[in-house]
């Protein structure tokens, strides 16, 4: 008997209607044998409504108090889900955060799961009774309700997977599957039938937004495969109609480039005559790091006199105003010119092939001349090539890139 | 210090705006010098929207889910409540039924509570914090979610006020008080100042709808003061600006008669010629007790000729149905015609002075006898008088008594 954990996201179980629709794919699951449990986000547009109450009370609110109220969409579909898979002749139980528990960091608004003690519900799941868990939620060590930021049922799903050690943890969803690049950007983008970890991993912190990063990191450290595949289609013949997060050697063919990544989500920021001297760029990074602040991209040249350096580097959109306040206030950078740029987007290639083949990085190069696309930055690692461009230059990119590695066609 | 319990309902909390002036409200208390505890209802309608979901999915749902479901309206305005007060600098924590816990009986959609522990709230109340608990809500034995049926957290704030010793329970709602009558109706009905635990049962359980009949009953056992105040007027010189519900001894001017009630939720069943024999009446309303249905009125007369009796009395309008499908397998009542009807309304005239005073009754019949209305049926206990009348007499009949009493004049 194999052991699946379905996942339901918010477009999935938008209305009753909806829920009903992923009832009757529970069912079908069970009918071929495989033994279920389940895990639900809140019906699309609740979270969000809960969140502007919030909003409307105080913007500065208390963080446990935000996940009090906004972890209460997903035991409401929870429950509901529990009742359209008992209407089909299912035994099933619903589950909040605090029932099982699902443990977390205190890190409100954004917790790390850090065990669910699946002790009572694997009882159960031996009695035949199906799982139905509020993603996205948890509870702290002060038995507060935490939450795992958006789209943390993804997490909670390959989280239970891994606890349950289910064979596979499926994430139904409103897209088919994890596509060579983002099918609204090019439109002939490929769905691919497997991509690794890593791979997935790099598309999930780039911008493809099709599972939180967290939930991949957990898939990666705990060999759970994931598949994403449509909530809305039916599966005919296949048995992964959808894309198979696994590991790489779980991969037969392996692409050199398996897809073009993109975010529009970072600001750069340039530091103009830096003093060249020993402890500089600690301290710099280091004001970023007490500000909580993550830093991407870094860059340094050289100045044209040898006493100077210019130093640019990346952070989240969200974090500029606070990252300037910080840089202001840094003693190294007296005398330093502070610049910023809101209008770029990092465009990344991203493919575990590329590894053990040469000249990606030029096609990529070659490919963006050719469109007369200047390149402001560029980090590189094994797996992937991101470059910062122009904002405007964002679809027009994508599109050259997904061409010149012929990703379509394949 | 004097400790209060401050309960606001539904319309008191309807939206962010209200649950801001609900804030302020309690911000005034505490002001005032006054040790704070907060429980509060979903915001209205919310509770409606998710009692309809489940009834989307299906009428015949598991009243585990069902309660799993709509408790979270209450979680929402616990945490949104604790936000506001924050913001106006007072420290507060939403607490949800199951972080106290408040431990209720299994019987989920009309759990009874069994005990509030509040041990950890004590310890935080001594330091200065304002705990805002979800109302309506606790934990069953197996540690599901209960819900305490409507009008719950009436119910949840005097059982909180009872544990932590609080010298009077507020409930904030939509009308500043009881009325002598529904104000509706008899549009100078008088609001009552104080009014005993007894009659307020009686009136609570007779259809005036200000307070669950539960939340009145904790209240006289554990002899917790109850003030019913409206949240949408401001609190102008009286220290007690809505009605006091109170113990008999503290009302020093006992009206003979302080109220008139009426319940269009009943139905009457007349049995026709039933056999005069020993065991009959036992059988008869055995088979009640056995489809969990609650009998209210009972009379019986002996027919004409000796040998059968006639036997009428009332249940819940809903629990019609059930009622005559027990009664027809009732094998007591072969050869009985049974009748049933739902147009009906039982009007009640309450009042603790009314034990000793004679009287009272002849009022009452008096009165609806001059406006040729037929008494179906009469019941009395030491504190009320209740008849059953056509349902179209309800208004005229309510208005007949509130004068003969000369209510309004007081």
């Amino acid at each position: 008997m194999t052991r699946l954990v379905l996942k339901f996201g918010g477009t999935s179980v938008a209305d009753t209607d909806c829920i009903e629709r992923a009832a009757i794919k529970i069912a079908a699951e069970i009918a071929r044998g495989h033994q279920i449990a389940v895990v639900v986000s809140a019906m699309a547009g609740m979270t969000n409504d809960l969140i502007e109450y919030c909003r409307q009370i105080s913007p500065l609110h208390d963080a446990r108090e935000y996940d009090a109220v906004v972890a209460n969409g997903e035991n409401i579909t929870a429950g509901l889900m529990a009742m359209a898979l008992q209407k089909r002749g299912i035994a099933a139980r619903s589950w909040q955060g605090w029932q099982v528990p699902v443990l977390c960091t205190d890190r409100h608004g954004k917790a790390l799961i850090l065990d669910i003690e699946i002790t009572e519900m694997e009882k159960r799941i031996g009695k035949g009774e199906v799982p139905v868990l509020a993603g996205f939620q948890g509870i702290s060590s002060h038995r507060r309700v935490t939450t795992l930021g958006r789209g943390g049922s993804d997490t909670t799903a390959v989280a239970l997977a891994a606890a349950l050690g289910a064979e596979r943890c499926d994430i139904y969803t409103d897209v088919d599957g994890v596509y060579t690049a983002d099918p609204r950007i090019v439109p002939h983008a490929r769905k691919l039938g497997k991509v690794s970890y890593e791979e997935m991993l790099e598309m999930a912190s780039l911008g493809a937004k099709v599972l939180q990063t967290r939930s991949v990191e957990i898939a990666m450290k705990q060999n759970v495969p994931v598949q994403v595949l449509s909530s809305f289609k039916d599966r005919i013949g296949s048995d992964f109609p959808g894309t198979l997060v696994t590991r790489e050697d779980d991969i037969v063919e392996q692409e050199i480039v398996n897809g073009i990544a993109y975010t529009k989500d970072e600001a750069k920021i340039s530091l103009v005559g830096v003093h060249d001297l020993p402890g500089v760029a600690a301290g710099i990074f280091g004001s970023m790091i007490e500000a909580a602040i993550n830093v991407d991209m870094i860059v340094q040249n050289i100045s044209h006199d040898g006493t100077a350096v210019d130093i640019t580097f990346t952070v989240a959109r969200s974090d500029l105003p606070r990252a300037l306040n910080a840089l202001q206030k840094c003693k190294e950078l007296d005398g330093t010119e502070i610049r910023s740029d809101e209008d770029i987007v990092k465009v990344s290639v991203i493919g575990i092939g590329m590894r053990s083949h040469a000249g990606v990085a030029q096609t990529m190069f070659k490919a963006l001349a050719e469109k007369g696309i200047n390149i402001q930055v560029i980090s590189t690692s094994e797996i992937k090539i991101s470059v910062l461009l122009a904002a405007e230059y964002a679809e027009l990119a994508v599109r050259a890139l997904h061409a010149a590695y012929g990703l379509e066609s394949k």
